[in-house]
Formats: C-alpha cells, sequence, structure tokens
C-alpha cells in the first residue's frame, strides 16, 4: 500500500481530493469520512428540490449516469479504500498522526492514521441569538436531511404561510420555492437595507425587490426581529419591530460559519477559516483543507476571505487531490463569481459591489447600462440590465454586476468578467474586449462594452451624472432651480410635461441642437431618456454650447421602471 | 469649426467614427459619405430579415428607440455636418488633402477637403469565377437591397429551391432562412470537407451537419462546382461534379474581400487589407481606417488577419474617433470570437481551430467534451459539446469551440474564454477559471473545467486516447486485435455485445476493478461509455493494474450520436 490518505468530510471539496488523489495515486490507502449518512448531494440544488422542480432528493445524489453516490459508488466505483459514513471526526492527533473517529451508531471510537489529512469539514448555517429559535417549524437548512424534512410538510399540506429570515442567495432562492411552486404565503426578512445585500448595489437590488413583490412576496428590508413566538412549542409567527408575520415554518438564510474547532483543537491556525496556502495545505504541511471551512484571497482586495461556494468547493478538492499527489498545483484565489435565479430574472456578480469596494477603501464609482441581451431588432430580445464598479484614480476595474431575464446572458457576462478579473482590468480593457456576436445572442456592442463606454465618459467627464434618488427629490419636491428636459418621442414625454408644468419640457433628440433656446442656461438641467444614451448625447451637446450644469441620471427611465417607481 | 473629418462608408465603422469624433469635438466639421442610399444597418440581420424572423427591413436601420439611421438622423440627432449618400469617393490626393467624389445620381464630382480621412470602406462577397455566376437569380448579398430583393422573390412565392454556395456562417444562416420558415427545398454546397471550414474542426462541424440534414437542408461537401446553368438568361441548377442541383436561387456565400481599391490608388500600405498600426492609423498618419477593409493582428498567432466582423468594425470606429480627437485609444487586435444560431443549435467559437493551429506551426491537440449546460438534476438541462484546442509543448491555450442549444449557454463559454485568450493563458490556467454556478445555468465545474481537465490528463499522460474515426474503423473491420469494453448500464451495452460477440463486452463502471479478469491483456482495449468520464476513470484502473494498451476514444458516445453515427 501506498500512503495513508483521511479526508474528512464528504459533500463536495472532500470527495472530489479523495477520488483525484486515488485515480493519480491508485495504491494509497484513502480513507473518506462522514458523520453523516447522506454524503455528496448537490447541496445547491436544495431549493430546487423543495420547489418541486426536482422531484425526488436522490436526484441530488445521482451522478449524470444516474448511480447514487454512497458509501457503495465511493468504493466500488470510484475506489476509495474505506468509506465511513456516520462517522464523526473528534480530534486530531498531529504529533501522532491519527484521527481519532467516533462512529455514531454503534458509540465505537477508534484511531486512523495518515500520512496525509484533508479536512473538508464545510460550514454549518449561522442563526442570530433570536428566542424562539428553537420552536418547532424553525429551520436551518444545514444537509439535506432538512431540506427532506420541509418538502415532507409542504407535501403534507401543514404550510400555509412562510417566513425566510435572510435576504441572500439561499433566502429568495428559498422564497421563490415556497411561493412559486407550492404557492405558500411567503415573507423575507432582511436585516439590511436591499437585498442581496453586499453581493449587488441598491440600482439592481431594488429591481430583483420590486420583482419579488409583483411575484407576490412579502419583502421587508431593515428588518429588526424581537423573537419568534410559538403556541405548543410550535412557531406561529415572527414579531419585528414594525410587525408581526404569522408562520408555520421560518427558515433561516443568515449566512454559514466554517467548521473549524477540529483544526482549531489540532492547533492548526485559524482565523475566520482555516488558514491555507495557494496550495491548500495548512500550518501544519501534512494536512490540507478546502471547501466551507477555509480562507482564502479575493484576488481584488488581496484579503483573505471566506467564500462557501460549491463551485469553489469541487476545484479546491482537485488542487487537493493533485498535491496529495505531489503535482504542485495552486489554488490562487476568488473573486466571488456568482449568479441565481429569482423568479423570472438571473442575477449575476463578480468582483466587489460598490459598498463593499468603498468599505475596502478604494475610491469607487458605479456606471449603469440597459440594453437588449441581443439585438434590439431580433424577436423577443429582452433586456438586461448592469452595473460596473471601477475605481476612479487607478481605472481599475473592481466589479460587475447584472440582472437580466432567465436565460444564460447574465452567466454570459459573468463569465468574461470573472474570468479577466484575476488580470487585474482598466476600464479600458473591458471596451478592450472581444465578445461574440450575432443577432440571436446579443448586440454588435456587449453590454460589458456599453457599461465600460459610460464608466469611460464619467472617467474623462464626458459624462456628469445625478443620482436617481437626488434627481427624484428634486422633482417630487419641486424645485424651482431644476428643469428635466425630456428628450425621448413626444409620446413618451406628454403625460409627464403635463404633470409637472414648467419643470419636465420636452426637447426631442434630434431636435436638441436647433431648439437649444427652450433650455434654460440658469437652472440645472437634468437630461431624460429611457436608457441615457439619447440624454448623454444631449449633454454633450449642451456642454458645447457653454451649459454648465447638466446631469443625466445613470441608466435612464427604464431602471425605475423596474424598481416600480411611477414619475 | 475645428479640423475636418471626412469618412467615407456608412455602414458600422463609419457612421461610429464619425458620430464618436463628433461627440468628443463638437466644433469638428464631419462629413460622412457613402455610395449607398441605405447606411447604417444591422448587416448581421439580414438572414433574420430574409427568414421573416425581421418583418421589416427597417428593423434593420433603426435605433432601439425606433429612428430610421438615414441622413436626417445622422445630421440632426448626431450632429453630423454633412451626410452625403449616393456618393462615390473616386479618389484621395494626400498631397492636397481632398477626397473626389462623385454623387451617383448627379453625376456631378466635386472634391471635399480633410484634415483627417475615414477609411471605412467595408468588403465586398468573393464570387468565385463559376460559369454562369451572371444568370438572373444568382446572387452574392453584398448590400441591403440584394436582401430586400431576395425577400420580394419568396414573397412572390417565386422560389421553391434554393442552392447555397459556401457553408460558412452566412451560408447557413442563410440555408436556415430559406429551409425553415420559408420551406424551401434547400442544398448547400461547401468545397471543403465539412460546414464551417477553419472556424470548427470536424467533431464539432460533423454535429453542424447531422443537425442541418434532421432539419431538411441537404448538405454537400467537397463540392466541386462546374457550371452554373440557366434556361432564359434565368438560372435552373448547379452542376457539381456528382450531380446537379435544381434552383430558382443561388445564393453565393462563399467569403468577403476588403476594398481596398481606393486605399492602395491612394498609395497606402495595402497588404490583404489596408494595413493599420493599432492606433487604426494607416501608412499616412493622417489617414485612420477600420472595419472589413483593414488588416488586423491576430492575438494568438501574431499574424495580420482580415477579419470582417461587425463586432470590430463598431470598436474600431469608436477607436478612431478617440484617435482623431486626441486619444491615444488602442485596438490591441483580435482573438476570432463567434458565435451563431443554426436551427436549434449555437455554434461558436474562438482562437484557433487544430486545423488553423497545426497549419500555423503549433504542436497542437484537442480535448472533447460533453456535459449538460446547467446541473444534470436540473429541468430541462441540454448537452453542449465543447473542443478545447492547445499546444502540446508549451500547454498554451490556443482555441475554443462549442455546440450547445440554442440558448446563450454558448455564449457564456465563448466569452469566457474570448476575454482571457489574449493573456495566453495556459491549460492550467483555465482550470483555475472562475465561472459563476448555480443549478439552473451552470454544473459546479463548468464545461471549460471538465474540457481543461481533460487536456491537462492528456499532457501528463494519464488519459491515453484513440481517435474516433481509428475506433470505427477497428469495429467495422473486425480488428482481431482490439477488444471494446463498454462500462456502461448493462441495458446499454447488451445490444452492442449481441452485434459484435467477443469484441464488444460488458464491464459496468462499478465492476471494472473487481471484474478485471473479463478484459484481455493481451490486445488494444478501447474503453467505452457516453462522456468517455467513466471510461477514463477504467483506464486509469486498467493502467495501474499493468494495462499497456488501453484507449479512450474523446468525448464518448454522446458524439457519435450527434454525428448520427449508428454502431
Amino acid at each position: 500500500m501506498g500512503k495513508r490518505i483521511v479526508v474528512i468530510g464528504a459533500v463536495a471539496c472532500g470527495p472530489k481530493s479523495a477520488c483525484r488523489a486515488k485515480r493519480l495515486m491508485p495504491e494509497a490507502e484513502v480513507t473518506l469520512i462522514d458523520k453523516d449518512d447522506l454524503i455528496s448531494y448537490g447541496g445547491c440544488g436544495i431549493p430546487y428540490y423543495i420547489s418541486g422542480d426536482i422531484p425526488d432528493e436522490n436526484q441530488l445524489r445521482e451522478t449524470s449516469f444516474h448511480m447514487v453516490r454512497d458509501e457503495y459508488f465511493f468504493h466500488h466505483a470510484k475506489g476509495i479504500d474505506h468509506v465511513l459514513t456516520r462517522t464523526l471526526a473528534t480530534e486530531i492527533d498531529r504529533e501522532r498522526k491519527v484521527v481519532k473517529v467516533k462512529h455514531l451508531d454503534s458509540g465505537e471510537e477508534n484511531e486512523i492514521p495518515y500520512d496525509n489529512l484533508v479536512l473538508a469539514t464545510g460550514s454549518t448555517p449561522f442563526v442570530p441569538p433570536i428566542p424562539g429559535r428553537d420552536l418547532e417549524g424553525v429551520f436551518a437548512i444545514s444537509n439535506l436531511h432538512k431540506a427532506i424534512e420541509i418538502k415532507q410538510r409542504l407535501a403534507r399540506g401543514e404550510i400555509e404561510r412562510a417566513v425566510i429570515i435572510g435576504a441572500g442567495p439561499i433566502g429568495l432562492e428559498m422564497a421563490e420555492a415556497f411561493a412559486d411552486l407550492w404557492g405558500i404565503e411567503t415573507t423575507v426578512l432582511e436585516y439590511f437595507d436591499q437585498v442581496l445585500p453586499r453581493l449587488i448595489d441598491p440600482p439592481l437590488a431594488r429591481m430583483v425587490e420590486h420583482h419579488l413583490r409583483e411575484k407576490g412576496v412579502k419583502v421587508v428590508v431593515n428588518a429588526r426581529i424581537k423573537e419568534i413566538r410559538g403556541k405548543d412549542g410550535r412557531v406561529t409567527e415572527v414579531v419585528e419591530e414594525r410587525g408581526s408575520y404569522p408562520a408555520d415554518i421560518v427558515v433561516f438564510a443568515t449566512g454559514v460559519r466554517p467548521n473549524t474547532e477540529l483544526a482549531r483543537k489540532a492547533g492548526l491556525l485559524v482565523d475566520r477559516g482555516i488558514v491555507v496556502n495557494d496550495r491548500l495545505q495548512t500550518s501544519d504541511p501534512n494536512i490540507y483543507a478546502g471547501g466551507d471551512c477555509i480562507e482564502t484571497t479575493h484576488l481584488v482586495t488581496g484579503k483573505r476571505v471566506v467564500l462557501p461556494l460549491g463551485s469553489l468547493a469541487n476545484r479546491q478538492g482537485r488542487v487537493i487531490g493533485d498535491n496529495l499527489a505531489g503535482r504542485p498545483t495552486r489554488f490562487p484565489g476568488v473573486v466571488g463569481a456568482f449568479i441565481m435565479k429569482c423568479f423570472d430574472l438571473a442575477i449575476g456578480a463578480c468582483g466587489l459591489s460598490l459598498s463593499v469596494a468603498r468599505a475596502e477603501g478604494f475610491d469607487a464609482f458605479y456606471a449603469l447600462n440597459n440594453q437588449t441581451e441581443r439585438a434590439h431588432y431580433y424577436p423577443e430580445a429582452e433586456f438586461i440590465f448592469v452595473e460596473l464598479v471601477a475605481d476612479r484614480r487607478i481605472r481599475r476595474v473592481l466589479g460587475f454586476q447584472a440582472v437580466g431575464p432567465k436565460t444564460d446572458g447574465t452567466l454570459a457576462r459573468i463569465h468574461a468578467i470573472s474570468s479577466i478579473l484575476p488580470h487585474r482590468p482598466t476600464v479600458e480593457d473591458l471596451i478592450s474586449l472581444e465578445l461574440a456576436y450575432a443577432p440571436p445572442f446579443n448586440s454588435a456592442l456587449d453590454p460589458i462594452h456599453d457599461v465600460a463606454h459610460t464608466a469611460e465618459n464619467i472617467l474623462t467627464g464626458l459624462l456628469v451624472q445625478i443620482d436617481w434618488e437626488e434627481a427624484l427629490r428634486r422633482l417630487r419636491e419641486g424645485d424651482p432651480n431644476t428643469v428635466f428636459v425630456d428628450t425621448r418621442h413626444p409620446r413618451e414625454a406628454e403625460p409627464l410635461v403635463k404633470k409637472y408644468p414648467g419643470r419636465w419640457i420636452h426637447v426631442e433628440y434630434d431636435k436638441v441642437r436647433g431648439e437649444m433656446d427652450k433650455i434654460p442656461r440658469d437652472k440645472d438641467v437634468i437630461l431624460i431618456c429611457n436608457s441615457s444614451r439619447r440624454a448623454y448625447e444631449a449633454q454633450r451637446w449642451l456642454m458645447a454650447a457653454g451649459y454648465e450644469r447638466t446631469f443625466v441620471p445613470p441608466g435612464g427611465l427604464n431602471f425605475l421602471r423596474r424598481w416600480g417607481v411611477e414619475l
């Protein structure tokens, strides 16, 4: 027998590292341990299992050729020498190089010697200490068993009203699972002032919130939960500062925490997650770690982050497998590429959002764009809304976000940016990206090009913007020093010209140069169109004619529409 | 007035450079010239206009806000000082810095002085000198007028049978336009031995050919056309060496040639296209050129290429506009990113195909992969087929191709690779790409990761392949020294075990290690499954057990199925 490899954790990173190591070193003796009996399941598929899109939980455990990934599978197909489920690793003795384990069914304890150890201990849902969190019917989805339990309740018709706590990706996916296919009255409570906090910024988050509401999901931001109440030990409502939400089920989706106790007890270097180098070695070179339990380097900030994503766990597993076999493969770090479905929307991002970029000390600004995902004349082309975050001083691209229809168009743009982000592109580098075009799939200039053009125009002072919030405030308060100039078709402008006489005027796009005398020189001029492209061109003419205070709200009226804002 | 800028050509690059220059320098006097009266149309949309997907040709000329991009539009909305259509530029006098023009309607000639000149003269379809090419009913789509004429004939019911000459992207798009919505009996004749020659390699091209045939399009490769015959001056058939194809219409889609005569006559440096530097200046620094008429640098080969694509023309137009205004923006070169729809397929590529890479002197090899575009358990996940081309010695990624369903999933993968390709990634760099994942949009490992893993396994000798052609030959000829080992489910393997007794044996994936005695050691062993993943793992076990001649056909049986090959 070759060297002894023990892998703790058998969901994503663990099995991947075990199997890759075994393929590279068939002579090695590989042991795979997990405290659960359901292993190697597609955890990211749980919301679709709960919704019913995926009828059977075994589908989350099957290979593409329909073998269930159980103990038999890993032993016989993958050749893992020992597959120990319902087995808890309780302690690592690094001196003697043994793992102490407890077999949960028999209570038996013993030791497993290793030459190399892999920690793939995953993460545990974080549940804030809210009174009532232990009531029956309050869940956090820590594993497939919990998902099965929730689905059984749904199937038995026991759930009419659901409250989700946390509007991150999992919270929103769960909200859709409840509301869409099961028709459950669903409320999402979010501590921050927007959905998907830190991941996307308000211009796109407001769009998602509006969409959720259109789909019948109640979204409460700035929620301050006081307690969860129950009757006969069973949850009945969630009490928030400003109201109370009846609930037959409460699901916490308030993030996860890396499982680091085992590593910490063994004296390994642990910060928020287990600290590893770029070959995924811990502070003990014989011990590797990967998946949700580690810290990795964020390639935009250069700082260490915990980023618990199934895709990273799989990639890290292969890197560990290589290193176990003496191949010095590296895991260079992360850029935080993310994609999700939310009812009829695709939402994606990578790098830093504006709020995070500013908190990290960048001189960050943002540019918005919206355009059709395909040539605008191609049938059924729908709009994609994107935000680019960049640093004003060094012109570096820091992040990118998109919300589009539930096609793969959003994925396409995130794929492009997440691939290039480790190369520290500037705004100009995005303008130079070559992005394939044919009318059924794209415009001649990709939405990435267009938003990069906008960002460059901002950087060079060609385009001067005003935040929509400020523009809306001035409109609503009737600010006498501001006039709105609508450059759209007369039919589009007319209702607003009537509603805001003297303050909302119409000068059509192609007449701006000829009818400039209609536009006052002594006021702030806010230029309006649907996407801000015509408004930008109008601004160029006005600036050339000496107008000093002209402003364009980013992204145009299309954003307001998607926020559900009526002018 | 500021400097005088004259732009020759008003389809894509020309208007873009004129408008950008005017926005940056409102004081400049900008003249835009075109010999046609239909300008600034979406040429890439022509097949969809002909098919009827886009009902009206004006839709190809409209902005997203429904203004037709005509002379009025460019003058009034875009501020172009002079928009001269039906105006042919006949000569450039670089000494005196004037362009001589002829107004085609009046016959009048005059001179237009310039400080800077932009050549955006486009390209002309290349029509090989085949007898009969001048017959009535023989077309090459050189402009929107031709497209309108074809569509009128279709609408009048004059066309029952069409022959397309050339199976490049435009040929295949035209074939779909005729066959799909109009139900025309359509034949595509291609000189090379595959469709989309040079763009994609046989493994994917055969898939496209099979799909075309399933859709009722006749595809003839290796076509040697002798003549086009007619009656009363009107086309009736196309005569090829091995047969004859009746036709009411013949469309040449045999490539385009850059329009360089004007530049050449003016003494500018011209090779296959007009030679420019990376700021798109010609050999006369006062003259810029962009779009279909220029040569640019291929960032993979480092050589100069002509790549006539609308997306590049648009981007080049903006670069020229910047440079005209004194901003030293660069156009670094191209990687040849391409995407197209072909009936129910999306086809994309970037970089070099295997055949081109080898012709360019690279030690190129290829890896294939097929997997579902989304998590395999997600409803309606369909397969995407990809090929990676890399250099064996320097491990550099040279190109990437994909054929998938007509979602944006193919675009997503092309976007990722075309974005990274200028950075000269190695196979390992692709493994390190961070590509967003959620079950509705992707697998935990992207198809890019998987094909890069395969390529790396080939490079390191973990995976030993045999071309499908050779494997099929041995099967069909009954090679006594070869045995096929089918690792799939018994139900899948059974028919072939029966059909090829003794030569096609079944050892299921999870039983390879236990039942190795069934597999002969004295023969070439070809390992079979649907995607070649199980076959690869089986090969690892056999190699570990001392088998010396085991082979895996790339990509598995899924490729054969899509080629229409019956075993």
